[in-house]
């Protein structure tokens, strides 16, 4: 990466490579406006452009992305290439640097206003442990894993932001050996370490977006916490699937990676067999060389690899319209449970302790098998960005509040 | 009813006992506003209310029903009470006549922001038939059926006002005695004729929504029509349930009534047995005697009874909530499909038909299994009102364009 007229340590979490987009305010101005992380520096992205004269100042001088995602592809490269001009060309220091914050001091809030939110469940591993430990009498995988992605709808209203806390659900839960369920508390509370993708570009009822298309939808990337209750899901997700084991909330990163940013960690996604359907083939990879990290209470339980997901965020977009819906802007979709093929590369606690039957000493010697009352998570993951630089996509945190 | 100053007939549908909300625009001014269907007119809400100086202007005068849905119980019965003073005592005549439109002569569009969507399974009769159509070799209720209204989460983004046409839409599906799915247009593109409601006051993550402020939460009922692909659905559904087999459009009627004209619809639900457990159970009686009927082409093909669902709206609002879920202002639920015990009360052509075995035969002499291209389907409701007045929740249509 160029240099910069910034103090920025070549190990610094957001550096030139990364550039995402967030949502903050401050203690002296608490109206949430567009930040830029970069470094130890959040940088008021409406106030800089205004200052600049940049063209596109409308699109960013507003209290959330949702104009900016909405500005399309060309206007979210001329963005980024605005922002690494600013940083590295001395020129605009006299005007960009009065625009910075400090990050440590900032209030970080939901970046976007979520439209759709969809859930997937294309992690190969992840789906074959699913089955072996939900359905032991079946085959693991369903008869249609291969064919497509397997998704749901999720609840859009209770998509937070990292670091709200998240109430312990109440429910309805069927005991082992019991005919009939009883009601409280969930005793099998569990993440789901995910990767989110937000949708820019609209698109209209009943027409298809082909997997190429995608970048020209997709605006950006980030960390996911699907907050899943076992007990109440295995219960109630049969025939319609999972409803409020999943609704109670969803975490998200507060900081979205554009696309462009992950050039350099595209990779091949893995071979897909049977040959899936035309509409679900691309011309280019969109594997993602994603590198997460699950944390419980400080110590590091999983690492997740991306790269290894069966289907991309590509197809998982055609598929979503092949049908004929519509996108909308700020349409949220998620990648399912990231899991890797050994036992400390699972990204959730049901797999990481095979159901509960095999519980997780942490380094710290605390036993878990799911999360008690005060337990924090926290996902974090990097990426290779171009010239040997990381690209960071930072951290989805939550800690679990006693049921009420 | 009282009398009324206007030219009402007294079977007329929106008579004083219905006065739905809806959004309207006309040729002469195009933007959008809220509408109050009385007889064969449309009041201007927002422009009558600032005639007439009523304390809830700035919640009706408004492009959509965003903000009164937001106002709250006090406010809705409050406008309510206003319109039938407003039409009932002559010395409003003045004030109110130059605000009406004709009915006919209007556009109607999408009453408010969506904001999520929620498709239930409430109907015993028609959990039962599907079951048997679709999983003929299991108990046709799963065990959790009896034990909490099953629903599962619906694309809110393609939500759509009735009128609006629905393109056929295309994905895979599995032939019968294949192993392979194939990929194209749906051939059994059903629908499910269903009862919609909308959440008016939000309530916050982490707390419980009782069953018995079902009606301080939500604002009104209105039709709608679950377009469902069975094709689509069977291949994709198992594990996490319907996703593109249902994502393609849902529509709805333009008119919402609100709660407070269904006061004499009010009956008592089936008897549940098992008892639910105590989060869902309520003080007082939420079922609904709306009585809907079915038109395919013009031709009457079914009766479905509400009143025979087996969990009501306030159960469903409970069930939804128990677990912390928040509710938003544009929350919808819908019911699930309304079916009978007899044949010609199922509410939708999987039903009518046992699977496409068992063709329809319409008054017109044509036969059908599922939609074919350019049919269109028509749902209708009427419930008892107070003094044998009947309530009118209008229609919901659509039309079958041909697949892309």
């Amino acid at each position: 990466m160029p240099d910069s007229w910034l103090d920025l340590a070549p190990d610094t979490e957001f550096g030139l490579a990364t550039l995402p987009y967030g949502v903050f305010s401050t203690d002296a101005d608490p109206a949430t406006r567009i930040g830029v992380a970069v470094g130890a520096h959040v940088l008021d992205l409406g106030a800089a452009a205004r200052a600049v004269g940049a063209p596109f100042a409308d699109a960013v001088a507003a209290p959330n992305l949702d104009t900016l995602l909405a500005a399309g592809r060309p206007v979210w490269d001329g963005v980024r290439a605005a922002l690494t001009a600013w940083f590295t060309d001395p020129a605009f220091e006299d005007r960009i640097r009065p625009h910075l914050a400090d990050r440590a001091s900032v209030r970080l809030h939901l970046p976007f206003t979520v439209a759709d939110y969809v859930d997937f469940y294309s992690s190969e591993h992840h789906a074959h442990n699913v089955g072996r430990i939900f359905r032991p009498e079946q085959e693991p995988l369903t008869p249609n894993w291969k064919h497509l992605p397997i998704g749901y709808h999720g609840r859009a209203g209770t998509v937070v932001v990292s670091g709200t806390d998240v109430v312990r659900p109440t429910g309805q839960r069927r005991p082992p050996g019991e005919q009939a369920p009883v009601f409280g508390p969930s005793t099998r509370l569990d993440i789901e370490a995910e990767v989110g993708f937000v949708v820019g570009t609209p698109s209209p009822m009943g027409e298809r977006v082909p997997v190429d298309s995608f970048a020209d939808h997709v605006f950006g990337v980030f960390l996911l916490n699907d907050w899943s209750s076992r007990d109440l899901q295995a219960w109630e997700y049969v025939p319609l699937g999972p409803f409020l084991g999943k609704s109670f909330a969803t975490s998200v990163s507060p900081w979205v990676v554009p696309l462009a940013a992950l050039e350099a960690a595209r990779v091949e996604q893995p071979a897909q067999d049977p040959e899936p359907l035309p509409y679900l083939r691309g011309s280019e990879p969109w594997g993602l060389d994603l590198r997460l990290e699950v944390y419980l209470n400080g110590n590091r339980v999983s690492r997740p690899p991306f790269a290894g997901m069966y289907w991309t965020a590509a197809q998982q977009l055609a598929h979503m319209t092949v049908n004929g819906a519509s996108l909308r802007t700020g349409d949220v979709y998620a990648s399912g449970t990231v899991s890797g093929p050994d036992k400390e590369q699972r990204g959730c606690f049901l797999e990481l302790t095979w159901g509960g039957r095999e519980p997780l000493v942490l380094a710290d010697g605390t036993e878990r098998t799911f999360l008690e009352d005060g337990d924090e998570v926290v996902i974090r993951a990097t990426a290779p960005g171009p010239d040997g630089a990381t690209v960071h996509l930072g951290e989805v945190s939550g800690r679990i509040l006693p049921a009420r």
